[in-house]
């Protein structure tokens, strides 16, 4: 797809890339694809996960702070090379796509996510909900992320946010 | 759009009407964009919650029973007014929409719901889940609930449903 | 639709089909008409709920294992039948359908699912989250599953694993 085709794509059929798109990006996580996930930014991208009230108040502190698609590509080297933290895997439910409009090729578009957290011989429970804020672009062909930011409802940040949301 | 073309739109193309619909339903709660939400529904509506037992018994008591906008637009007023009950974020995730058929221009339709409740200081909960029975028809040019009655599977009552559903 | 309509959807129609899919299916569980269950399925399905770890692994365990759609109705005759097991709703929600590519006429696609328990006059919890991986194709002019594995998150079985997923 082209930036051009992407900008005068009829609302339905934006839908339609747009629900493609978060299902390939959950996906990626939820199979541990984590070498994979930097492709789904721009090199350029800001990636941020953030508490609500935080974001709500303006206050710069964020939970995760990655200012190129380079500093993702160290988040998963980090991760894949890290191992003082329990096993666990992270189960993310994507629901509410809602697109917000247009500033020249780039497309805001908001969704709602759910991640729950499974431990080794403990069940699962709910991890951290909250709303992707995102900027979208069309780059190399396919739609990736100029800008992600994961706004979670709680204000206790989890000690356990190792992978991306 | 008008009630001609709601009617006559292709399965697939009301489905993603429907799913517009919801995700905005849901971003507006979520982003306690209170003041908006009784724009979702027509002025004579019927907007229930109800324990999944009672519905299914036929039982008449609801959790919730508002019977017009104008009841919708009250509700509101006392959340804005009340500070009786501690902060809390509320997101709603909305999946498995179906299309259940026309009486006239009036479209039945349903889909699951799962809340999750984020108190300040302390982590998200899942809150609530059940299902929305919905009656959706055009007016004003944009489709909106003329009944909305959710049914959730708890026989609980949380006593925190201060903000809708 | 035949299985020639199907093969040459169009991407976008396609992921409708599946969303109408996935949504009717978990309807039909949702609202307990298990009776209906097993015509989601092909006469020589194969359904298996299983924990990652040992799908992951390649390990045969399945806590459920149902190798044809007979399997399937025997299932649901004991679950109707038996009544040791203390009354339970079952609320699915699914996200991230993803379209994996076609063998032959069967298309293979992935989504992932998060099931919560209510039970009377408790409140609701998350009850199994994972993924669906299913082989999916045109049987008597609907979609069914030729095979459908549901592999959770946890290494827990819940002992509650009454209904199907």
């Amino acid at each position: 797809m082209s930036g051009e085709n992407f900008r005068t794509l009829p609302p339905r059929e934006l839908r339609l890339e747009l629900e493609a798109l978060y299902a390939d990006y959950t996906g990626c996580l939820d199979e541990e694809r984590f070498e994979d996930w930097p492709d789904f930014f721009t090199d350029d991208c800001l990636y941020k996960i953030v508490p609500r009230e935080n974001f709500e108040r303006g206050l710069p502190l964020a939970t995760w702070l990655c200012e190129s698609r380079g500093y993702l590509l160290d988040r998963i080297t980090a991760i894949r090379k890290t191992s003082v933290y329990a096993p666990r895997r992270i189960r993310r439910i994507v629901s509410a796509i809602r697109i917000h409009g247009w500033t020249g090729d780039v497309l805001e578009a908001r969704a709602s996510y759910a991640a729950y957290e499974t431990l080794i011989d403990e069940l699962t429970r709910v991890f951290n909900v909250g709303e992707y804020r995102d900027q979208i672009v069309v780059s190399g062909g396919r739609l990736k992320f100029a800008e992600k930011i994961c706004v979670f409802d709680s204000q206790l940040v989890p000690n356990s946010l190792i992978y991306p949301l």
